[in-house]
């Protein structure tokens, strides 16, 4: 994309009661724009990167089977009567509608997907299946201002899952649980997220989430590093030591939950009569699993692990645009290079405004594009262009040709 | 896919307030559930069709240069105050926010779109341009009694132009205006649908709808069938006869409105005071255009119009499948010609579940793909599948050889 076709503009105003670093660097670089607190609007950069999320944990859901659906924000109040969690939860927007009954913004939700569900199974046959869905979120949260880490109204992916029996159950938790590992890699948070034991409520001794660690976290996660397991705080009173290693030198990090995964059991299933016939013709609950990841959340975290004063450092597979092309007048030769690089697929944000040198760099930090690619006389004058990773200080000259085989 | 990996099943038994042919349908063959009035989740088959429909508006306004971005929800009250909105239109959910702000959810953009591009725009040199994007709509309809036809949260694709005089607005409408035709034609909607001239409000003399011909429909579009323009019974008082080509044999047709474009001019930019600097240094208000239609919507009405006794019958771009494979006890055979499609990049809903043939047939007519092709005992014996297309009665025996050549 040339950048005289993007209608945004580094920023230099923020709002003032901007207060997290994921907010104001993504406001400042033209990603995002914010509505209120807590909900923030996605502008063309902002929007590539969370599709590129999107897309990359749309593929993961799939490979563990799970069958892609759309569940509505609004849902009659009853439904959420029938779990008491109307009441137990306290960010749920609430709404009247013009036929007089009233309605909530789904947080969550196995409040909808349950009675869906009951639709579809009656026999053990239709078991198990998965299904997920990547839609918006609404919390009335009292406190939101970790920018992206905290929000409103946000993207989030949800799957369930649908089972006849707890060992079932158990083995298609531990294949999503690897998928997720396997999600946070490819985003770039890999190194710096542990799965984390927390309270397993009443279904099982743990629950699991996925703890990415960062000063901006709002939670606290005693770390074993020797096997890479977190023990979140809520529950570390009762374990002093890693449960997995027996390791006894715990770090204590702050830390952003990315995600987590459930066993329901029959927490829903039961509210919801969703049962089937077994073999033997008797009537049993459905078990269930919940695995949440919120996209939006992501992000934020991913802003707040890798960047550096100057700005943001994406990682590889979700950046906004692999190369930042700037030309300091010198168009022509890198309009050639725009098009040969888009012929081989790579995407490429073309600086080609009428700014002087340092605007540009500056600007490229800000954004931050794996690649940074310069086109100058000088550059030219030295046999080249001057190609630079966004993580690492040294420039080097190439020639166009060793510049696709580099970006390869 | 295979069918047995679906979770959906065909319904037998509709919610009992269910009145739309589109909706009742759409539920009996699993492509979506309602959860209330004007309310409804998409599920695998339906979220495919309404994916296809997204692609293909996406690529028709990335080609007249939009820029896509992601608006909110939520939106604070004032935004809707600042226009008098909130007091005209009366279809507007109000909700509460924990920091005691009053909150909507945006039946529409103008009032959040403006203020975010007043952010970007200085001079004249920062325009034209246009963003779009595809988000979830809400409005408290008091009448939601059409199915997927009118909705009270639903999917839109609004898009929204900015530009420093009218010649320039009026020269990219109508670029948008044929763009809007190419994505009918494209969705299977050509045929039916007609630009139709509405009432302009004080910006210009007409506005224009995008008409689709049902007795689905809500509004009344009189016809000029020599030009293929329509005139909504609203303004038809001033107009006895075609304003394009003079035909006074006007036909009345029941219609849904499909989309619709409009010249804002200076509406929204002046409350938000969406300025530019022109050449001379004079500040000026932007012109802006929008530009709706609502995906959904497009959805409903497409089953409105192609459909028969025994069910869908989808346009092959936007179809769930392009290939329904039925097998009758040749699952060897069957998943053979499966893989070669697929591998041909054939999207295939592969009927590998253990029923008989009159409930494959009725369901796959229900459910509509684009083509039929059947494996049994009799057709192999006759030298290979039966090849039927949704939209005709004949069927043929072809080879799994030529069955490729015929789907290409």
């Amino acid at each position: 994309m040339k950048q005289t076709n993007l209608f945004t503009k580094t920023i230099k105003e923020l709002p003032k009661d901007e207060q997290s670093y994921n907010a104001q660097v993504l406001i400042r670089a033209g990603f995002i724009d914010k509505v209120a607190a807590g909900v923030y609007s996605f502008l063309p950069l902002g929007l590539r990167v969370l599709n590129n999320i999107r897309r990359i944990i749309t593929e993961e859901m799939e490979a563990v089977g799970g069958q892609e659906i759309s569940l509505t924000a609004l849902a009659p109040k009853d439904l959420w009567v029938r779990t008491g969690r109307l009441e137990t939860i306290d960010i749920i927007f609430r709404l009247a509608g013009s036929d007089q009954k009233e309605y909530v913004l789904n947080p969550t939700h196995e409040e909808e997907v349950s009675p869906l569900i009951k639709k579809f199974v009656t026999s053990y046959k239709d078991l198990p299946f998965s299904v997920f869905q990547i839609q918006t979120k609404f919390r009335n949260e009292k406190r939101a201002k970790a920018g992206l880490i905290r929000g409103r109204e946000f993207l989030m992916k949800d799957l369930y899952s649908f089972h006849a029996n707890q060992e079932d159950l158990d083995k298609y938790y531990d294949n999503v649980l690897e998928a997720y590992h396997k999600f946070y890699r490819r985003v770039g948070l890999g190194e710096k997220t542990y799965l984390t034991l927390a309270d397993g409520g009443s279904f099982s001794k743990y629950s699991h989430e996925f703890q990415t660690f960062t000063e901006a976290g709002e939670d606290i996660v005693y770390c074993c590093d020797a096997c890479r397991l977190g023990i979140n705080r809520e529950i570390i009173a009762n374990q002093k030591t890693c449960p997995n290693c027996g390791n006894a030198d715990l770090i204590e990090r702050k830390a952003v939950e990315v995600g987590n995964i459930f066993k329901l059991g029959t927490k829903f299933s039961e509210p919801f009569n969703l049962s089937y016939r077994d073999a033997q013709g008797n009537e049993n609950l459905v078990l269930m699993g919940c695995y949440g990841i919120g996209l939006s959340r992501v992000l934020g975290a991913i802003v707040e692990v890798c960047h550096d004063e100057q700005g943001i450092i994406w990682p590889a597979e979700i950046a906004p645009f692999k190369v930042h092309l700037l030309s300091l007048n010198q168009d022509e030769e890198a309009e050639k290079i725009y098009q040969s690089l888009r012929a081989l697929g790579c995407e490429v944000l073309f600086d080609n405004r009428d700014k002087g040198a340092g605007e540009k760099f500056a600007e490229a930090d800000l954004i931050g594009c794996p690649w940074r690619v310069l086109v100058s006389a000088k550059t030219l004058a030295a046999g080249g262009v001057e190609l630079k990773a966004r993580s690492e200080k040294d420039v080097k000259i190439v020639t166009p040709e060793d510049l696709i085989k580099y970006l390869k």
